[in-house]
């Protein structure tokens, strides 16, 4: 039905893609897609040795064509599909990426992956590769606000559930589909959109975000061979946007579509932990150059609504330790540092983490505005102190420096034992643009590349 | 949290996966289990040369360790997950494969292709898929009634949604998963759980149906590897069931687990068209014994309001023709026949049949029975003849007979030109509880057995 197709989402997505020219991407988010590369490449490289990644692999290392795609940081080399779920894994895996702030997308886990594995394969250029990077998270973080809030309320973990989405126009891009099959292509990845909020706190998570990577690829790969989709699979009546939410927001897909960047708004995390934790990391920072955590009696924690509702949960695991109120004010009024190691095994089980994260007390002031914190300790000797956050480090109002990015990379580099390589790998990620076959660089982030250069 | 497990339905449906035995199984159970593989593999085998089987075949070749498992029908050899992403497709293509009426699941296509392609791999015995196979399409029956009719209604096609669980549950049965263990297959399943039913008049359908296959298997495999999910992944707040329905019925899923069986309501499609269009197909074709098609003025075809929904459409390609009131009241009443070749791109052109489609009116009956149709023809002389199928030929209240099923699989055997082996064939799939090693049938089926043997 060429003659409908202009006036339906999928179709109006796919010319987008289609048509969209390198030239015509600005600057700014030139960068951007840099800086997201550089925060998820050394993401995944600092978890790369991680149980669940070591895992993925071997599973997937099973079902895999001959070995050609770079694991990120790992020995295996596996197909496409095999290495963009595993990569997507690692990527998001510490609750370490970015954030697009109002859908709680994390954009690049379910993105980069097989368009890096694609990139490598067949020889596509920095910019090919950071262009169709672009285009994949514009779509999957404009999909993701025609459904916001309700669909992430409704129980979808959004980030899985878009990001086939985009994970599909980012590889038609760099497949050179033309604007039909990539509407194809966006239509069957809706037939492929799943992931559960339930399953957050557990590996089934992270399952969620491999399919998106390696499925949005498998749509694409599918629309090139011929398959279709129902025009209207986005927004039809039976389609997804209504089957998983509950009042979709159609417009926001294509609404200044070129022109205004979802994209624009990602953000980056200092810490490894949820989003809504960041201000109260932040506020706890700032609270522990002022006391000894010794001295502390007890720790009440504010904020809005999502905030309890993330956070205030029982702890079992270090993934528990991500998402919760208790041990990410504990840790960092304890340790007074929120990296890596404060959200390890050790800190979940440290006796003073333990015994400080017994004294927290959420509490709910709804006129905090999202994303703000106020914590107040009281102390031993009666006194109290009080410190309220209301834009958290890394938010769109306070975003990393390039150079804290670089800081970030470096520890996640130095976390796996690559630190030697780091300073060479920040330069070729801020260099992609220019970069005439950047399977090199991705080549080296496997575990092969080291032995052989490191 | 091993306390609480017994208490969810993940965990009661892992316990009665991996605690079944198969002398617990009712021999009437397994025959219908039998029954079920001998027309999956018909309708797979009778769909393997199609263009969507190709590509697919296609694509999955070029993401496949080295190839060991069968595709029905077909040269090429894949792995485990390529084979049954392949195989499903093949089985559910032309709309002519099983059904649980309640739910209206197609049950077989998802859950079988794993298991024969872990069998095949791994020697298991007959009994040992046909059981992994039963408890597999229990399992999803069961998850499915508890989410209908909201779910489908919603907007997911079921057979892909559910049928994922399923997958899930067979191969954690075939592989030897503990209890504790399938029960994170099932909550694994639930994040990958997905396919939208305004794609069903496209190929985009059939990634739904491979995925449940591809990823049913995957759950099972990851589980084993230790990744774990939610124990309430299925039926907490944010879990699957209120995610993905308006009213799930919970009860559903465990009420009479291992003593009442939803997967011995399967039944049986005699023709290749969706199952509410069948009775419109039986009216017709009694009708076609009475009156010369050149005689009919007009036809008058009246149902339910879900006949309407499903089948009132514009026809453009062979797969509308499967879902459509005109096309199979007009082919049945010209050709006398609802085969394979009714729903054809030569039927779709056909002259006589475009002439008769254009004369059915479809109308609304709703004091007729769900699945009931009324025929009414307008003869040119003015007479008129009325039909009224309250039951169609292979439902529940007139099952086929295994006697119609085998001619049915002969059909399809000789639509590839592999009616030579179906005798072969049939007796094997009858003889399957006692067969050792099905692996030598299974490798049969594919095109290398065909080519060795033929």
């Amino acid at each position: 039905m060429p003659a409908s197709q202009g006036s339906t989402a999928s179709s109006a997505l796919g010319a987008f893609v289609a048509n969209s020219r390198w030239e015509g991407i600005p600057p700014s988010l030139r960068h951007e897609a840099r800086r997201s590369l550089l925060n998820f490449l050394g993401c995944a490289l600092g978890a790369s040795s991680d149980p669940a990644v070591a895992s993925a692999a071997r599973v997937m290392a099973r079902f895999s064509a001959a070995g050609r795609a770079t694991v990120i940081g790992r020995p295996e080399r596996l197909d496409e599909m095999g290495a963009a779920f595993v990569n997507a894994i690692a990527g998001n895996l510490f609750d370490y990426d970015d954030t697009h702030l109002e859908t709680v997308i994390h954009p690049t886990a379910p993105v980069a992956p097989p368009l890096l594995a694609l990139a490598e394969m067949n020889g596509h250029t920095g910019a090919a590769l950071l262009h169709a990077f672009v285009l994949g998270a514009e779509v999957e973080c404009r999909i993701g606000t025609a459904v916001s809030p309700g669909h992430y309320d409704r129980g979808w973990h959004i980030t899985s559930t878009a990001g086939v989405f985009g994970a599909a126009a980012g590889c038609a891009k760099l497949l050179g589909l033309d604007a039909a099959q990539t509407a194809h292509a966006l239509g069957i990845a809706a037939s492929q959109s799943a992931g559960i909020v339930e399953n957050l706190p557990t590996a089934a998570k992270n399952v969620g975000m491999g399919n998106a990577a390696r499925n949005g690829l498998l749509a694409a790969l599918l629309a090139r061979e011929g398959y279709l989709a129902a025009p209207t699979a986005i927004e039809g009546p039976l389609g997804w946007a209504r089957a998983m939410g509950d009042m979709p927001d159609l417009a926001r897909i294509t609404d200044g579509l070129g022109s205004q960047w979802e994209f624009s708004r990602n953000t980056y995390k200092p810490y490894p932990a949820g989003i809504v934790f960041h201000s109260v990391i932040d506020a706890c920072l700032e609270l522990r150059a002022r006391v000894a955590p010794g001295d502390i009696a007890s720790v009440t924690v504010e904020g809005d609504q999502l905030l309890l509702d993330r956070g205030d949960r029982p702890i079992r695991t270090e993934r528990d330790c991500r998402v919760s109120i208790h041990h990410a004010a504990a840790v960092a009024l304890t340790k007074g540092s929120a990296g890596l190691e404060a959200f390890s095994a050790e800190a979940l089980h440290d006796p003073e983490v333990e015994a400080l994260r017994r004294k927290v007390r959420p509490g709910l002031d709804a006129g905090l505005p999202r994303g703000a914190a106020r914590v107040t300790l009281r102390l031993a000797d009666g006194r109290e102190l009080t410190s309220l956050v209301a834009d958290a480090r890394g938010s769109a109002a306070r975003p990393l420096a390039d150079s804290e990015l670089e800081a970030k990379f470096r520890k996640n580099c130095a976390r796996v034992g690559r630190g030697a390589e780091a300073e060479r790998w920040i330069a070729e990620i801020w260099n992609l643009e220019a970069e005439m076959e950047p399977a090199g660089l991705i080549r080296s982030l496997g575990m092969d590349g080291w032995k052989v250069e490191g």
